[in-house]
């Protein structure tokens, strides 16, 4: 017999290692093995079965060119073993062997191999809590639970869902209940604002403004105690309230799989993520490992992360592939790029947060700018929001989040940022990134390149700005110390004079320099216009003239509106 | 009198340059001189103005906060004064002085600086043939002539336009003219393809597919000898046939305004284009140029390039506003990216295309993909192509192109990878670039992966790859020496089987194994499938049984269709 390679686990990265291998070595013997029946399917699309988007369960089992990719297809067209309903039990190092058992009868079997693989992926996190088992309660981590949910929801009889856990998949499956079927959704999570890993407060802000404008309820900073019910799940439980619910989804996270690598010796994180090197080895060099199980360098911090995405299990698996056939290929670590669809908006980063940035210990300056999306004369424009953290000491891009209407070129921005990150990029490379420029697609002067600059002018200790939450704090509580001066036309600025009299002021940016008498020197000044163009210009005129404390709001009026903190629509006391 | 900047030119550069300068040091004196009426205008917004999606001429030429950047603008909001309608007519460097002329008294007057910033963009290259001086010949150069085309072909008496010149600007005016007002439009191109110094001819071929599904006639390899007719155009004479036109538009390029500059003694390159170093100077210290009137470095070649893009005035502009404020801001120099939309296609691209890779001696690689957009279960998924040239020798990415129905898409992924070879780009790099995934924007194994795999497997001599190009030689050529073997499913295959019997044949991949007896082994097998990831994995299969001359079809069925060349379609014989 030839070389036999093993593979445990047969979604994402086992079936991409082991095809990848084959093509290297097409003699070679390879056998994938699964607990499920259904394999390599594309997980990520489950939130758009649920919806459905994906009308059926099968177009996420197929190739782009509609073969359906079970044992059969792994067979014919891969030359690769499939064992489904087969669970690895243990693996015998010494021995080189790991023993299985079929999940059906039961029958406990040993399979030699020469090089293993570990692709035994992630968990939904259990919570301890009572009622999880009711019906009616699910995650949604494989096609099963897809399954279940859909049947549930397309019997018309569910009228209420509560979503635990505001993540990606949180998110993407309130959505689809929302958006598809006109489920009331609710959304329970325990950090204060949505994405808590992903978004900063002002970001997550805007995102919580759009799904509420959908009718989505939406409860930070609140623990689910319990789930209760008659014989099914009824009503969710939380610290602060109580939810009605037909349908519960589970969604707050996932743990990665490290049992089978921690009990055969293999070294596993404390959080349970199989350790691996960049050629992803494990600590045993017959021994490969790589998706949702693994905790992978985070080019960053120079850390270690669990990153469960298929992009990465894909980008690892061809690696292992490469290497299993005795090549050199590594996998670099990753900057933690994603990207999620919430009705008409989109939310892509890359890197840390900023308070991720600070919790790291870099001395972090955020730069946010509010931008169209293309040429401002083009029809169809729209405003993005970038938002770019940088260290001060090394002026290196630690993280980049952006929110906009159009995904795919917000999505695009960020992928050319992720892509420079890896490589080392500091705020200068931004301000000069190559981003393709015609009207149609993007500005002569793109956001990406203006986030590039404001983030250069804060480290120059030039743009002295504040955040739209900061704006408002400061207009509810310093409204004494502070004068709020908008630099924008009249036209725009008449109806906040109208709405706060003696409160906001104006006066136009082009005639700042001629009513210099008109702006008292003894308070702090906060200049806002719509994006932060003419404030920031406006900051410069009022320094030059010796005011002393100017401040000018990061965003404009743009930033407070998307965050449901426009003044004009503010409560009366 | 404090320090005193002037800057020659009004338009993208000259303004980013004056009011970074100005933001940096609010107190100096600055002045801007313009031969135009018209200043600080968007010209990339012109073919958009022809056509109508902009309607009004005065939207190019206001900020995206609608003010109109005239000569009120400057002065109010920016505080630098622009003199419109004064030339510069000389630069008297010993003595630090412009001498200027009115364009309208005729009076000159001598403007003394401290610093200089020659911002004279570039002129429409005049095409030395009779009759360009007619009525009804037109460049696209101004805001002048964008009003004379628009004017002209909105009193409906224009129902035949000629294009000389398949650039950027020669393609958008032919679609403004065809798309959005109906005329019957032709474009002559002097070399063999469209967009000769951006495209593949493959990917050329592409785009002209979709032009002339679009009613858009193009004449490849002619030159235009003479425009005719009596007291105004009425047809373009070229070597090779005579084209009735109404209105014919001049877009053969542009060529650098270096006069001025050469003229004062500055260095200037034999094309016309003021040399530069990194920081922006001339060979004058004192005297800074960017735009359309200077070489860049070309930072995949090392050499020097002329790059008449609005986005390089831009970034050029605010880092010589910079250093005219003493600091020390660099322009590394670029790649060349460019966008284009085309009716319902996009074009886009950085760096070399294979030919000018060649060219520039490198010993070049390109890998053609053709795959979905997003996820390939996700609606709405379109195919994208991407051609990747990579060097032998260092495995470096020395230019990207593709071709796709959606733009930010597309424009995207072309992004990434121009920040990447920013830096230094290798076949590797691409195979793990972290674009964003989630399966609304893109694939696990996303289409900017895939084409950097496909790279390294060609470095690595494992695909062995032909275009749909040499598909169609091989095809129509050597049909007695090639057994053209579809490996796709019968259902797809079907058709081509009947309309080319005997030389069409049919296995699917995955019975390609058990199947091996029918395919001869003296012959080239030419292996095609929808994309190519099939006929890649045949040849794999078929080489492993000891067949040794195998070819797959990159791109396959796909580039095939897009490029017009379906054999399904072929004209009988």
């Amino acid at each position: 017999m030839s070389e036999h390679v093993v593979i445990v686990g047969a979604v994402a990265l086992g079936p991409k290692a082991a095809c990848r291998f084959k093509r290297l070595r097409p003699g070679a013997q390879v056998t994938m093995i699964d607990r499920d029946r259904i394999v390599s399917y594309g997980g990520c699309g489950i939130p758009y079965f649920i919806s459905g988007d994906v009308s059926d369960l099968k177009e996420l089992r197929t190739t782009s060119f509609k073969l359906v990719r079970d044992e059969a297809f792994f067979h014919g067209c891969k030359d690769i073993d499939v064992l489904t309903r087969t669970e690895a039990v243990r693996v015998d190092r010494k021995r080189k062997v790991v023993a299985t058992r079929n999940l059906d009868t039961g029958v406990e079997t040993e399979i030699p191999y020469d090089k293993l693989v570990l692709a035994t992926g992630a968990s939904p996190r259990k919570l301890d809590i009572p009622g999880v088992d009711l019906p009616g309660v699910h995650a949604v981590a494989n096609l099963h639970d897809a399954e279940a949910v859909r049947g549930l929801i397309s019997t018309g009889k569910a009228g209420r869902a509560v979503v635990v856990g505001s993540g990606f998949i949180g998110l993407e499956v309130a959505e689809a209940l929302a958006e598809m079927w006109g489920l009331e959704v609710a959304v329970v999570e325990l950090m204060d604002h949505l994405l808590p890993r992903n978004l900063s407060p002002l970001l997550a802000r805007m995102a919580s403004h759009h799904l509420q404008e959908k009718g989505v309820e939406l409860y930070f900073g609140e623990k689910v105690l319990s789930i209760e019910g008659d014989g099914k799940a009824e009503r969710v439980v939380t610290d602060k309230r109580v939810l009605e619910a037909d349908l519960v989804v589970l969604a707050a996270g996932v743990v990665p799989n490290g049992e089978l690598a921690r009990d055969a010796g293999l070294a596993v994180s404390p959080r349970g993520g199989v350790q691996v090197d960049e050629t992803m080895r494990t600590s045993d060099p017959d021994i490969f490992s790589g998706g949702d199980c693994v905790e992978i360098k985070n080019v960053i911090t120079g850390g270690s992360m669990h990153l469960p995405l298929g992009s990465m299990a894909n980008r690892q698996g061809r690696v292992i592939g490469t290497n299993l056939a005795g090549g050199d290929a590594v996998f670099p670590g990753a900057v933690g790029s994603f990207a999620v669809k919430l009705f008409e908006r989109n939310i892509a980063g890359a890197g840390l947060t900023p308070e991720q940035a600070k919790q790291a210990g870099f001395d972090a300056v955020s730069a946010l700018v509010i931008q169209f999306d293309r040429a401002h004369f083009f029809p169809g424009k729209e405003l993005m929001s970038l938002e770019v953290t940088v260290d001060r000491a090394t002026r290196k891009v630690l993280g980049i989040q952006g929110f906009g209407p159009s995904g795919d070129a917000l999505v695009g921005r960020v992928g050319a940022v992720a892509a420079l990150m890896q490589k080392g990029c500091r705020a200068e490379d931004l301000s000069v990134l190559e981003y393709p420029y015609s009207p149609p697609f993007s500005s002569a002067m793109d956001i990406v390149n203006t986030v590039g600059t404001v983030a250069e002018n804060m480290l120059a200790g030039l743009n002295q700005g504040i955040s739209a939450e900061q704006f408002e704090a400061y207009f509810e509580g310093k409204q004494d110390s502070c004068f709020f001066l908008d630099c924008r036309e009249p036209d725009n600025a008449g109806p906040y004079l109208t709405r706060h009299p003696g409160k906001w002021h104006n006066i136009p940016q082009g005639q700042l320099r001629d009513r210099l008498d008109e702006i008292p020197r003894d308070k702090t000044v906060v200049l806002i216009c719509n994006t932060g163009i003419r404030s920031y210009e406006g900051q410069i005129t009022l320094e030059q003239a010796g005011f002393k404390d100017v401040l000018n709001v990061h965003g404009g009026m743009a930033g407070l509106k998307q965050s449901g903190l426009d003044p004009l629509k503010q409560e009366e006391a």
